[in-house]
């Protein structure tokens, strides 16, 4: 006697499930290894013949296409949709360290339950499952996995083969055949996955007629020979694997222990025919010494490339493309922010905030790079000089290569290098000088430089003043309180350092103007003298860093922390300072921080918004909407009249103290 | 009657003189602009004949060497010196803004002043003298220069030609030609520079002679022919420059309207005739109203190659070597500090520290970068780890490229990016792992990997602890101590940073344990647990940086300024932190700062040393020293054993709260 033999489902997984795992797991299980339902499929067999006529073998292939997440997915019209589950592990050695044992046994008797219950007799559908063991290993796009088919077996001897598996034409002539075919189409399309198996019977008209496993009482009359057929993935020499659970079923539900199995193949002709026995002696659930049913020894997990049992691993990392690696590993490394520790962290909003970096020095440079870290995108530059060979020591987006022949412009190549860091950022460089107070220039170029510098404050979210000097971060400071951007400004003394952000312009009219820190300054408000030309009297010194080197790293970093901070704030650019701040998730939004490195330490410090601001004030705006190019090129010309036009100019004696404390003047390296 | 014209000097300043004002500047000068001497000379000038045999112009060269500055310079052996002064700049402006008018009057007056007092007489070098006005751009290596030749004039008429200037051979035959030579060889051996203005007269013999100027009175019978020589730089058709004070010196001093003039140039067969005469009514000094003598009017500006009055520029920039153009520039921005801010920074011990950073990741890459900015020289990097896609945003050594083809190993890929930054850094790179109690690994590998860190720590002078996991840090924290090497270590949490140095380890003994922060503890000394296994069982999320991307550049710009200030203490590595401390002349040198960037504040912690800690207490390397070896193995395999030899065992329970404060067990970038 032989025994019967079942040819194992082999797994195909398409590229594009793992795709969708990559991305469920990063934005929607995130941390949570729980199991979670698939629904896969297989396809009848059919014997290929090779060109010599020989039929080769096609292992059963049990697929799971890119929706098998979702509750339908679309197969192939001949498929059969079959259950199952799959665990996805947060690291490789919670992979490795799965009970699978548990695991298992829960499948299995799941399996069985269905059986026992009668529940697989009304959607035999149920008979064939599966699940499968995950980890994703996002960084490098491999898949480590392990498919597990179970499937109840008899004890101690299996099936055997009575009649060996022939061709149906040996027992069916063409017209029983082509009857068959109708039938089982009929019962297919009312049925759907559930036909995967079903009864048949010859008529004694000769036709065949074909039912569901519920009507097995009914169906045959006692001179029938009762057939049950099956969707068979198989087109090898033995049946598929989803005859295991049928043949369990006979036994425990029909009582049977000889059966014909039709094996239905694609085309129909192709399909088998077999009858298999169960000896006496042999059961599903063996009587333990309590006289309690046990559960039915089982089988099913899938044999690795190498016909070990083990798991299977797919590698897409060469399939990838890089660019999208990079951009996935990145969006990981942020929303791993999210998952552990801020749950509300809105990465979304910080990721389209576009920043416009005035100056691409040393401290555009380090905001440059933390912007990126946050996963910024949108990322512009303006700078009027080339880099030199004292640069790239101190400013991180520049190399030695960039200083030769003059030196590349500043702003094309900080763009320039963002890209190589993260080629799918959106990153642009513009060489101009921003007009200043006391540098006069040329009309023409006044309303072109000018022009440009609104042009780019309005087509962004937050202005960064890094610039060399003091009055070239006035404009912008003007420009941006008209149209109430965001400003963060960042100065260096030697070892001092300035991170502040402006006050929204909106706060005077709708806020308390008693309440501290609700109606913030910008960087000149606490001036009592005009921006005026500070850099062609410049020494030697002045003109180049006098910092230490951390300095511009520290404050960089923190210029940008202010600003993620700010934009998870709820009152945004008007979020007040001190003691009337409400903290936002990420903590408190500080006015002014000054750090002193001498001592390592740093002050919070809050500082009012100044009716007489050169800046910032209503006076000069409104000055400057009256007639922008008039009061500009008056303003470069002379920056005593923004004095007049704010009323500043009776306290210049005052200014001198002020001017000394050139701490702030935000000296940057570009001597 | 034509006016005599005499051919202007033009300046001839070798490159390597202005190399020499450059590294002047740097070392000596540094921001003083006061004027300073320079020795320059020039060669009697000759008639060129070109290919047609025609006579070609060569202008009389005054030339600047690069000993100009020195008291005596090697000049050619025909040559004569002339004295000048150079007034170097700080600033183009300044250069620019000069009171160029008073400063040649300055000039002018010395010059007449030596004719007055008869000193020119005595030594007739005087005459001829000059002045320089320089900016040095040393960041392009352009600089910007003026020459000045003052000369006074007579007025309101000029020295006229009666006797057009012809060749020497008209009036002197071969003999007295030899004679002449062999004469003037004589008094230019005797008198050198002052040579270059000379007595000729034929005695009655035909013979030639040569006398002295402050010979006058004796030399020149009645009968005689007074005739004066100068050496001539020019070899053109008029006389040289230095002709012109000779004039005024012989009207001035010798009361003379007419002179007979030998222009000597070289070879002597070329020198020119000429004879001169002062209309009566011209005067050098006209009295002014009130009587008194005025001085003289004077010229002497060179003109620039434009033939305009003004400065001349020369760009070495293309000559130079770019890698010494750029060590120059970074050189020049650490020196400003100490010009300006801090004179008795000591830059070369800064500049030579031997740093060896232990980790290439988020922190090893921020950490080198400021290392780099305070111009260290010799950085090492240790990691094991090669380059992935989420690191480029977050490390500022790497790119995109560098991700590919499963990525670069980091260490050897941070050395590259260093030197791609300042070609001259010495910047090397060591791709293994740290051995790590609760990490068992074959004893061959352990010898080689704790031999190879113990000889980069030996030959290194600052060790960072900059790795991601905390047992990866004991190892190096134990040979450091046993060394007693500075230890700088940074750790990051979410948004909380560690940034701090380890206590010397000869402090216990030679210091009162009582006195807070004179015996200062290590990474390890506030913990009652060993290191242990923290890698294998990380989640997802642990995996890799759960930090607030500024974090990074905050804490490794604190970790290296922290490390200048200590090179510059006194105590080095002793160092006392806290109340004991005295501040070095950068600030206090902290022994811990840890920040809390949701607060924007940090605040600085004094531990002391703990004498059962199980990484530098003196029992521990004790232990390691008797059998270093043997006792790493049990390490490895065992991280209790450290418990039990530091008797830490007993304080076991207590140790769990402290593993769940794991803000501080330095999660790194490497997911």
């Amino acid at each position: 006697m032989t025994i019967l033999q079942f040819t194992p489902f082999s797994s195909a997984v398409d590229a594009a499930f793992w795709q969708t795992l990559a991305e469920k797991k990063l934005n929607e299980f995130q941390l949570s290894d729980q199991s979670r339902s698939l629904l896969g499929y297989y396809t009848p067999g059919h014997a290929l013949l090779d060109t010599q006529g020989q039929s080769v073998a096609v292992a059963p292939r049990l697929c799971l296409p890119s929706q098998a997440f979702e509750k339908t997915s679309t197969i192939p019209a001949n498929a059969f949709q079959v259950t199952g589950t799959i665990t996805n592990t947060n690291t490789i050695q919670d992979f490795q360290k799965l009970d699978r044992q548990a695991l298992f046994q829960e499948a299995a008797s799941k399996l069985w339950n269905c059986i026992e219950s009668g529940e697989a007799i009304k959607h035999p559908g149920l008979l064939c499952q599966f699940f499968v063991l995950t980890f994703a290993d996002l960084k490098k796009y491999k898949f480590y996995y392990w498919f597990c088919f179970p499937a109840p077996i008899p004890q101690p001897s299996q099936w055997q083969l009575d009649k060996p598996m022939t061709p149906i034409t040996s027992e069916m002539n063409s017209d029983q055949i082509q009857s068959l075919a109708k039938e089982y189409a009929k019962l297919r399309s009312s049925q759907g996955p559930d036909s995967a198996y079903f009864l048949i019977k010859k008529h004694t008209s000769g036709n065949i007629r074909v039912g569901s496993l519920d009507t097995w009482d009914d169906f045959f009359n006692r001179s029938d020979e009762p057939i049950v057929g099956f969707a068979d993935p198989s087109g090898l020499a033995s049946p598929g694997w989803p005859l295991r659970p049928l043949l369990a079923l006979a036994h425990h539900s029909w009582g049977l222990n000889t059966l014909k199995v039709v094996c239905y193949r694609d085309p129909i002709e192709t399909s088998q025919i077999l009858v298999t026995s169960l000896p006496t002696d042999s059961l599903y659930q063996p009587k333990d010494s309590k006289q309690k049913d046990t559960l039915p020894k089982s089988v099913g997990w899938e044999r690795n490339a190498q016909a070990k049992l083990g798991p299977r691993v797919a590698d897409l990392g060469p399939l990838m493309d890089p660019l999208r690696l990079a951009d996935t590993s990145v969006d990981l490394n942020l929303k791993l922010m999210r998952w552990r520790v801020v749950p509300d962290l809105d990465l979304e909003k910080i990721k389209h905030t576009k920043c416009l970096l005035l100056g691409a020095g040393t401290l555009g440079c380090h905001v440059a790079r933390c912007l990126l870290g946050w996963g910024v995108r949108h990322i512009t530059f303006v700078d009027n000089g080339r880099v030199s060979f004292s640069n790239p020591v101190r400013q991180p987006l520049y190399t030695f290569e960039d200083c030769l022949e003059g030196g590349a412009p500043k702003a094309e190549q900080a763009a320039k290098a963002l890209k190589a860091i993260q080629p799918s950022i959106v990153s642009k460089g513009y060489s101009f000088t921003i007009p200043m107070p006391g540098h006069p220039l040329p009309a023409q170029q006044l309303r072109q430089d000018s022009q440009a510098l609104l042009d780019l404050i309005e087509s962004h979210d937050v202005v960064y003043l890094l610039t060399d000097s003091r009055e070239s971060r006035w404009l912008p400071t003007m420009l941006a309180a008209k149209l109430n951007k965001i400003v963060i400004n960042s100065a260096l003394g030697f070892d001092t350092y300035l991170v502040m952000r402006h006050g929204g312009r909106n706060q005077a009219q709708d806020q308390d103007q008693e309440k501290i820190g609700t109606n913030l300054g910008c960087y000149f408000c606490n001036d009592i003298v005009a921006p005026t030309d500070s850099l062609t009297d410049r020494t030697l010194d002045q003109q180049c860093t006098v910092t230490r080197p951390g300095l511009a790293a520290i404050a960089g970093a923190l210029a940008v922390e202010l600003m993620v901070s700010l934009t998870q704030h709820k009152d945004g650019v008007n979020a007040p300072a001190g003691k009337n701040d409400v903290p936002c998730l990420l903590g408190i939004v500080p006015h002014q921080i000054r750090g002193f490195l001498g001592q390592f330490s740093n002050m919070l410090i809050v500082g009012q918004a100044y009716d007489r601001c050169t800046a910032c004030s209503t006076k000069v705006i409104e000055h400057y909407d009256a007639d922008p190019l008039g009061f500009l090129s008056n303003v470069v010309e002379d920056p005593l009249y923004l004095e007049q036009i704010t009323g500043l100019c009776q306290m210049k004696a005052e200014s001198d103290a002020l001017l000394l404390d050139d701490d702030w003047t935000g000296l940057e390296d570009d001597f």
